[in-house]
Parts: C-alpha cells; sequence; structure tokens
C-alpha cells in the first residue's frame, strides 16, 4: 500500500530524546539527558498502602469503568490546592488526563486546525512541539530571558498574526529551568488580554521550588481563556501517568469531549490509588524531601559547572525543576560535544530539538534530578574536559584557516 | 473569543450512551443500557495481590517513566497468546495502550485526512464513530447480516470509492452481538486482499465466547495490513484502562509515534500490576467463570424475550459478548420506547446511536452481562409490556387515520 497514512504522519518524526535516551541506556553512563524525576523520592511503602485499602474497600468499583472527567473526589483535592494559591475554582473545572502530555495532544486537538498559528517560547518543550505537531499548525517562537518571555517580542508576534494558542512553561521550563517574574506574568496576562489568543499554562515543576519566593501560577493573573496543565508526575510518580487540565466553560467542554473519544477515562484504579495516597500522607513533608534532594543536585551541578566549565559558556541557575540550560560559544555545536560526550560517558539532550527552527546548535539541556551529587561532579568534570577540547579543536581549525 | 475551537470539533457530539447513563444512574432503574462488565466478576483479591508484589519488589521501577511501547514481558505474553491461535507474531508488533478506545484514536489520527472515507459495519460501534469522527473522515456503511458483513456490498463500496480502512467487530459485535462465520471471514479477507483499504479488527469481546465453535481473528486470515485491537477491559478490570494494537511495519511505527505524542505511554503501574496477575493466576479458569456467567445471563434474557416480546420483533442470539440486538417493527420509535421505558424503571440503548445516518430507529441494544437473572426477567418483562403498549397505540393512530 502507498501514501495510506494520513499527511500529519508525514512531517512528525519520533522524539529525538527518546531516541538519545535509548543511546543512554548503557549504564555505564552517566546520563543528564533524560527528564526523569529520582526513583528513590517515590513513595513506595505509602503507594502500596494506598493500592490495598483502595482494593479491599472499593475493589469491585476500581475496577469499573468510570467517568470521562474523573474521581470526583481526586477533581475536589485538586481544585482546592488551587484555592489555596488563591484561585476560584471549582471541580467542574478540573479533568483527569494521562500525564500532562494527555493534555497537550487534548489542546491540539480542539483547538488547532491546519495551519493556525501557535506562539511557543524559544526554546520550548520538545513534547509540545511534537504533540501540537500532530495538528499541523504553524509555530511562531518568542525568545526567553532571564525573568521569562520577552514581552516586546510576544506583543509583536500576537499583534500581527492570528495567533490562536500560546504554550509555555512558566516556572521552571523544560528546557531552560528560567522561572517568570512576577512582573512578566502580570505583563503577559496584560498582553494576552487584548488579544484573542487562549493562554496554555504546562505546570509540571511549579511544587518544586527549592529557592526563592513562591509565584502563584499564570492562571491566576490571566482566569479567562487560559489552560493550566498540571501533573502528579513529578510530586508522586510519573509511572502511574496521571494529570490534569484546569480550564472552564466551553473549553472544558470540549476538552472532555475529546479526552471521551481519546480513551474513555483516565486508568480510574490508579486515580483512586493516587486519591488514596494523597488524603493518607503528608504529603507537604513528601514534597519538602523532594525540594531539599533536588535543591542539593541542583547546587552539585552548578558548583561543578563553575569549576570545570571554560569561560565563555554561559548556564542558567533555575530556582526549582528538574533542568539547566547551557548556551557554548557561538560556533561551537552541541552535536559535535555529544558525540565526544557519548566516548566519555557522559549524556545529555542538544539543545536543538526545543527549537521550532532548528537553531540553538550551541546549547544544551542538562538534567540533575536523576543524578547524585557524585555522578554529577564526575559527569560534569568528564563534559567541561570534552566542551575545553571542542573549543581547543575549533580555535585550531580557525587559526588554520587564518594561516 | 470567537470560533476558536478547531473544526472537527463543531461536527462532534458527546456520545449519546454516556448521556443516557446519567439518566440512568438511579439505582431504581434495571439498565440494560450501558457497556458494563459485571464487577462481580473482577479478580479484586488477586490484583491486590499482584500490586502489593510489583511494589514490593519492583516499586522504584514501577513508579517510573517507562517506554511508549509499553512493558515488554505484558507485550512478550500477548504476543504469546496470539501464537497459540496460530499467528505468527512477535512482540514488536504489540503496542500497549489505554484500553482499545485509544487504539481508534491512534488509528484515525496515522491515517486520516479530512474527507478520508472509511467504511464501517452497519450499525457499527458508536465511540469508533466519535473517536474517527475527530479527524473528519467520511463513512460509507455496509449491512451486517447473520453472519457477518454483506460481501457483495461489502466489494462494491471498496471498489466504487477509495476506502482507506475498513472497521470491523467480528466477533460478538458491539452493538449487535452478531459474529462472522469462518466462511465469513475468509471472503472478507479475499476482498479486502485485492483493495487498498486496511482492515481494522475490533476484537474487545474475543475470548468471552461461551457457546459455538471458537474462529480465530480475522488477522490470522488477513495478515498484512491488518489492524487487531484488543483489550484486558472484558477479562480482567475496564477501569485499569489496558488494551493493546497488534500491526507491523510501518504501520507500528506510526502508531508508536502517535502513542508517544498522545501521553507518552500508558501507565506503567498498572501494566505492572496486570501482568503480574496474568501470570500468577488461572487466567483460562477466570474467563470459564466469566463465560459461565454471561452465558446464564444470556439465557436468561433470550429466554425472557421468547416469553415476554410479542411477535413480529426480532432480536439476535449471541454467542459470546456483552450485547444483543433488538428490531421492533418498521414505524416503532425505539426512542419513543425509551421514553416509555424510564417511567417503568427500565433502560437500554436506542439502536440510531449505532448509525452514521442516524436511521435504525426502530432498533434497540439491549446489555446483558450488568444485570443479574432477576433483573433480567423482570426488566423484559416491563419492557415487553411497553414494546406492546407502544405497538397497540400505533396501530391505534393507524386505524383512526384510516377511519
Amino acid at each position: 500500500m502507498k501514501n495510506i497514512f494520513a499527511d500529519r504522519m508525514y512531517t512528525v518524526q519520533r522524539s529525538f530524546i527518546r531516541e538519545i535516551l535509548k543511546v543512554t541506556e548503557d549504564p555505564s553512563i552517566i546520563s543528564f539527558a533524560g527528564g526523569l524525576p529520582n526513583p528513590k523520592s517515590f513513595p513506595v511503602d505509602a503507594v502500596a498502602s494506598a493500592a490495598a485499602k483502595v482494593l479491599r474497600e472499593n475493589g469491585e468499583s476500581a475496577l469499573q469503568y468510570s467517568t470521562t472527567e474523573g474521581y470526583l473526589p481526586l477533581r475536589e483535592y485538586i481544585a482546592k490546592r488551587y484555592a489555596g494559591q488563591g484561585l476560584k475554582v471549582d471541580a467542574s473545572e478540573i479533568l483527569i488526563t494521562n500525564g500532562s502530555q494527555q493534555g497537550l495532544d487534548l489542546i491540539g486537538k480542539i483547538f488547532l486546525n491546519k495551519g493556525d498559528m501557535v506562539a511557543v517560547e524559544r526554546p520550548t518543550y520538545l513534547a509540545a512541539i511534537q504533540s501540537f505537531g500532530m495538528y499541523e499548525p504553524v509555530f511562531r517562537d518568542v525568545p526567553l530571558q532571564d525573568d521569562g518571555i520577552d514581552i516586546k517580542a510576544l506583543d509583536r508576534i500576537l499583534s500581527g498574526n492570528r495567533i490562536k494558542m500560546f504554550y509555555s512553561v512558566p516556572s521552571f521550563q523544560n528546557p531552560t529551568g528560567i522561572t517568570y517574574s512576577r512582573e512578566k506574568r502580570k505583563q503577559v496576562a496584560d498582553v494576552l488580554k487584548s488579544h484573542d489568543t487562549v493562554f496554555i499554562e504546562d505546570n509540571p515543576y511549579g511544587d518544586i521550588r527549592f529557592m526563592g519566593e513562591d509565584l502563584p501560577p499564570m492562571k491566576y493573573f490571566l482566569e479567562n481563556d487560559t489552560i493550566t496543565m498540571g501533573t502528579f508526575s513529578k510530586t508522586v510518580s510519573p509511572g502511574m501517568r496521571l494529570g490534569w487540565l484546569y480550564a472552564s466553560g466551553d473549553i472544558m467542554d470540549k476538552l472532555t469531549i475529546a479526552k471521551q473519544a481519546a480513551d474513555l477515562h483516565t486508568s480510574y484504579f490508579v486515580q483512586r490509588v493516587v486519591y488514596q495516597y494523597l488524603v493518607d500522607n503528608d504529603v507537604g513533608q513528601h514534597i519538602k524531601m523532594i525540594k531539599a534532594m533536588y535543591k542539593a543536585q541542583r547546587d552539585a551541578m552548578v558548583s561543578a559547572l563553575e569549576r570545570y566549565f571554560p569561560e565563555g559558556v554561559g548556564y542558567t541557575k533555575p530556582e526549582g525543576g528538574m533542568f539547566l540550560w547551557v548556551t557554548l560559544p557561538e560556533g561551537i555545536s552541541s552535536l559535535d560535544l555529544f558525540d565526544m560526550a557519548i566516548k566519555q560517558k557522559v549524556a545529555f539532550v542538544p539543545g536543538q530539538a526545543f527549537f521550532v527552527d532548528g537553531s540553538g546548535t550551541n546549547t544544551l539541556r542538562l538534567n540533575y534530578s536523576n543524578s547524585d551529587e557524585a555522578q554529577i561532579e564526575e559527569g560534569i568534570k568528564r563534559l567541561g574536559r570534552a566542551v575545553k577540547t571542542l573549543i581547543a579543536e575549533k580555535a585550531t581549525v580557525q587559526i588554520s584557516k587564518i594561516s
């Protein structure tokens, strides 16, 4: 059979990151490539107790079909947490999804016709490009600055085009680790208010702030026409695949229809078990433990970068989340660095994958959440050596070109 | 904001069935409307043991992210079961999904451009219309006969149009309970071989045959360009949301890309727990118990229909699965019957929802898997009374029209 697939399948590719992850499965490699939470943080025993309790007390119900919207007490729990951040929210505004990744797919599905324009950060989360990409939009990217999106560039792009939605990770962004300041959040809300653009707030890391001032989600500054995505992947377990969408009115109605067509509902067993875990345990204490763990790992990485990386290499110093972002000198390719680093048994994700136009060739993403301090010290040392070698080689090539 | 949604969202509707299910949530109603397995059949204790074991022995791993394709031992288990039915199959041909419903969405996503043609049975599974409908195809329906699809009509439709895929539920179809005979399976394979059409075999009920001769899946007769969908929803638990797609080569490659973009992977915890359940228990014995339960319920329903329904009403006598199909005399509306039946505290699904052109107004679907024999006796008795009343009313109207 020829040309049997839909047009959309000829444009999308397998995730570059997942392909890289296969290379790095070799256990002798120190990998800063993945985006995995530290499994030592998983509340295994507490989840076991929760699962046992759910099956003992409500077994038949937990194994039966359920509603598309999700388990009501879980939705109420999520709504209550947002209320604690100053938001006016009802459980009917929460839709349970299979991790926030499914939220991306459902959002793409309800909004995007082929050729519609989507604004994203520059760089942006790779899987969002993939998910939205299935609906064949045109991407427009807006540069990120140290304190969030470039407001003037955002306003210019929204004014000059019919942008259907603006996708953003305002807190501890993947890939850069950058967080929008309070001022930036207000400015973004102001800009958005004057345009017919839906704001998509992806907030998987918001709970994992280990330094600086806690900030409310963007939804707080821009209540209408904002969809906020959340997940239990970073605070309880990613393997459960449990997230949610927070939206209202017509948008929530359409999201629910799309969810129903996509898979009827998220595993009810998983919803019940995670809910039981949440109500039976001191989750605040658990998240505190994760923060302490990641802060130590982040500090180890920043410290190692200071010691082992040469002048002229820039990097972010995130206040939360799981990633930091390195910018090599112009003309130094992170793909070349990757090849060199793999030989020295250390891995990362070349930054290019996070740019919708394939630029960013001198950038890379480092994950610190899934390596211990000793691995970070050793891995960054090796990587620093590789960076220095690459810069030296480049200089030699340039000198030989001149002479 | 105006017109913010994608075109597809202006054509799809919430599932009529799910709306009906809301009406029938009243516990005093005897409901033949849903498509729920009998929760008494759920292996609650065995699942509890499996969950405890997984978390005790592989807790951190079971709660971590995993591969898009699914847990390899589970895929091997599924492949081995197909091998037992005479199929040449490798675990790499199995992709784990969130129930088979997600399989429908992924299939729609990889194949369908707007306006592409999809052949379906007449009547067909409602959720397939919904899922595929998201990709805006044009449906062509092919009549079902007692032993499966109308072969001549199928050949005519495939010859006269560029049909991208033919979607079928060959065993104990939802909604009719009809099963393709061995001869029909061969004939369908022959017809398909001479056309550029992908065959989509949805087989959620295949394991639940309680009468007649076991038949191999369609994939056995038509190996290439067939995608077979399976699920643990009817044999273990629907609330888990665990199913799979069985396909090869390029098609599997594209399905995997679509799955990755949709939600990264199906709950790894669920996959591990269900796999543990499958290997630690006598699943054959468990399915035998389900079959015996559903056969008794099916027999009770057929027997009650014989006793309480008037002449001129037809119904199928399924050899497996969860549904049977009733055809009222021409001109008798099952929507009118629904209104009347609800007043008598009995519910079903009017058949119209299962026709892509909104016909079938004199048909209805009855579910027997989720009612016990006493409820079936009483429910069908009430329904028979309502049918008789409706036919009598209709006759009176006609007489008064004549006179």
